[in-house]
């Protein structure tokens, strides 16, 4: 039975174990920090921060259970010692983070763990597991509201999303980058998001009569009906709404809107907006739903097709076009020493780095600066710390303030940038003292492995 | 906080609960049947049901806690006779089903569930969501064992999976489609399935030096010594473990492998190869890691490459190619009548279903019939009953069951269609019963919408 495995500190890798019992076995415990970030950039012009709150509540709650020990001590890899260890393992150290909803480019790091070298480790795996899915989310949702500035955006994939908690964690991701709702329930519950939904093709089909359907759903829900048009016959169950209206108008009920699921989505709607409005009731709102993503959201907007709102579903929740990002947490220091790999593309900077975005005066971003934490500069800093010692130091942001702040940092984009196709990247700056420090590593390095 | 919402009624979609709510006061609670399938086949030659385990579990335990009825009668859609029928709701449908491991194809059902049809209705999204995502991996795991049939295989993905649920359902579902093992040390616990990992990056970068490294890891890990040889220059990390092994073995300590990780890994495997042979490490297995897929395994296997062992991660995990499967969760009747729904280039064959599938003398797959369930066939029936009245029929298929039947279906799979490549589709046959109640619906559908 799964059950509370979200919270499992054993949601980790087999060799960050084993690398622990190495790091205590050899007193390696001296401060590590790491940093994540994405490498290269596919299919994007930016990103979009997120799943920080998620990956906050993991550290602030990382221990091993009594029952996941006694599993471990089972394991042959392990020694009691080490198990003894793990069991007052907590972690108690720093984090730095980029704000959720705020917009970045490849080689930034969002996030910086400065911990001991045990604890820092350990939680990698989650780590990128909670910030990579929600980051990729939430930069798909954001395509979309860009593809569809004035429509309804509704979350509706939590079906294909992968597993439960990709699901609910979709919902909040493309709520803070720019949706307007979600049709999954728990995620509701869990984030106070908006829910929306409709009615589906089960409930006509089990009546005998579409009428018989549409009249007893607008019935049983008569501050939410919105009637699912296109299970026999488009422009005929248009037809029978306009019929059924003054019938529901009688006992106080008014249809808030018509589904669309099938077909040529633009044609219907053109054709069931004009019976709807030769019907009286231009009021009635169009919503589709069915294979949407951003591109065809945009063809929509671009045709002036008359949908007034979107359930945007399977191709979201997979981010199917960019289901995952080339980001990694690496190892930025240890001991007080700057570290890199030298692996063969692989390269990254090393050391405590802050990113600086310069803008012009009407708020438009300019270029990044990545460079060492200590070079302070008189740019907009985006990297900020939000935990010390275990703890949080600050409550977290509402979803609300999140989703504003996305909105802002949408606004400040470059034009060019908002693009759905790929365009030259924006520019960042990598500074001559982050330069110098990576150099250091090198001949360091140079040194210690001719 | 996110606990325990894997087992959540509330994994569902505000329709279903608005719909429930119409079938309740309209007294709909007739017997409905809804069954699951794929649509369209989209870059898979077939598919490996899996997920079943995780469906029944849900089904099982389905009820709304006390918790959840008090935040949903705080919502608009809902009134209180509603959330008191809601409170002693549970599942007391029967379940047919393929058994997990199955090889199917497009519009042959792997589930159907047979309830009144409120219940019906309530768990089609996590139905959907539990089976849809493990028969995209299990599907996804299967062409990478065919790539390469000799071939440790191990799940790396966890990181990159979707959510948590994901990382652990793609860990049991990989290994039900002919993996070895997996990474993700939960997974192990949960599922049973065997552990295996090596070492990161940041473990020799923590270190002044890679030879203490290797030393370090090999002293903590005496049983399970992969090292990791790519952080900074392949070849001469290989020297250095041909060098650090006489002393080791003076300890006892065998080194098992080493992995690759970037750059060229067919040269760097040969070279490799060759430096630890001439090193007297020709029992040392070559492991190897960094954007996988089954064509990148297929050109290693075809080409002879000295590669052992493969870790698959991201692209296994999100199934990165075809993210996700068009599949749908169907009602086939209602009170006694067959149900489908006419919605343009979404038409289902109606009614309960069985497929069999036919077999030549030597056990290959000929074709497969779908036909009406009590259309009683010659052929190896493929859906059997699973679960009566909400009770399973039988205890849990153990995984290395399930993962033998799976080799099993594979070895009978035609040879054209082990290809990696989409090849003509497997042949299945409707049969002319399915056919004719098709007809009839439509007649009883167009007298009805005319």
């Amino acid at each position: 039975m799964i059950r509370n495995e979200n919270s499992s500190v054993l949601l980790t890798d087999l060799y960050q174990l084993t690398m622990l019992q190495g790091y205590f076995e050899h007193g390696m415990e001296e401060t590590a920090v790491f940093e994540l970030f994405i490498r290269k950039r596919t299919k994007r012009n930016f990103y979009v921060a997120a799943g920080l709150e998620q990956a906050m509540e993991f550290l602030e709650n990382l221990r091993f259970t009594p029952d996941e020990l006694e599993w471990l001590a089972g394991l042959p890899q392990f020694r009691k010692d080490f198990i003894d260890r793990l069991a007052d393992l907590r972690f108690t150290g720093d984090v730095h983070a980029m704000a959720e909803g705020t917009l970045f480019f490849p080689d930034e790091p969002i996030l910086r763990v400065t911990a001991p070298m045990p604890q820092a480790q350990l939680v990698e795996s989650r780590l990128i597991n909670l910030l990579h899915f929600q980051t990729v989310i939430a930069s798909k949702a954001a395509r979309m509201r860009l593809a569809a500035p004035d429509r309804l955006l509704v979350d509706f994939g939590m079906r294909r999303a992968h597993g439960a908690e990709a699901g609910l964690l979709a919902a909040r991701a493309s709520y803070l980058g720019g949706f307007d709702a979600t049709s999954t329930v728990l995620a509701g519950k869990l984030f106070g998001i908006p829910l929306s939904g409709t009615m589906a093709h089960s409930f006509v089909e089990a009546h005998e009569e579409e009428e018989t359907a549409f009249a007893h759903f607008a019935e049983s829900l008569p501050g939410g009906t919105v009637l699912l048009i296109d299970t026999y016959d488009t422009e005929r169950a248009a037809a029978k709404a306009v019929a059924l209206a003054p019938r529901l108008r009688e006992k106080g009920i008014e249809i808030q809107g018509v589904r669309l699921d099938s077909g040529d989505l633009a044609a219907h709607a053109r054709a069931v907006r004009a019976i709807l409005d030769r019907g009286g009731l231009a009021g009635v709102k169009i919503f589709s739903s069915g294979s949407l993503d951003e591109h065809r959201l945009k063809a929509f907007a671009d045709g002036g097709v008359p949908i007034d709102g979107f359930g945007v579903g399977t191709r979201m929740d997979t981010s199917s076009d960019a289901p995952y990002l080339d980001c990694a947490y690496k190892l930025e220091e240890y001991a007080d020493l700057a570290r890199r790999k030298l692996s063969e593309g692989k390269a990254t900077w090393p050391g405590r780095k802050q990113v600086y975005r310069y803008e012009d005066e009407r708020g438009i971003a300019e270029y990044d600066v990545l460079t060492v934490e200590d070079d302070l500069r008189d740019g907009r800093p985006l990297i900020r710390p939000v935990m010390r010692e275990g703890r949080r130091l600050h409550p977290p942001d509402p979803l609300t303030v999140i989703r504003e702040r996305f909105e802002r940092e949408l606004a400040s984009l470059p034009q060019p940038l908002k693009s759905l196709d790929e365009t030259p990247a924006y520019e960042v700056r990598i500074s001559d003292q982050l330069r110098k420090l990576a150099r250091e590593v090198d001949e360091r390095l140079e040194a210690g492995v001719s």
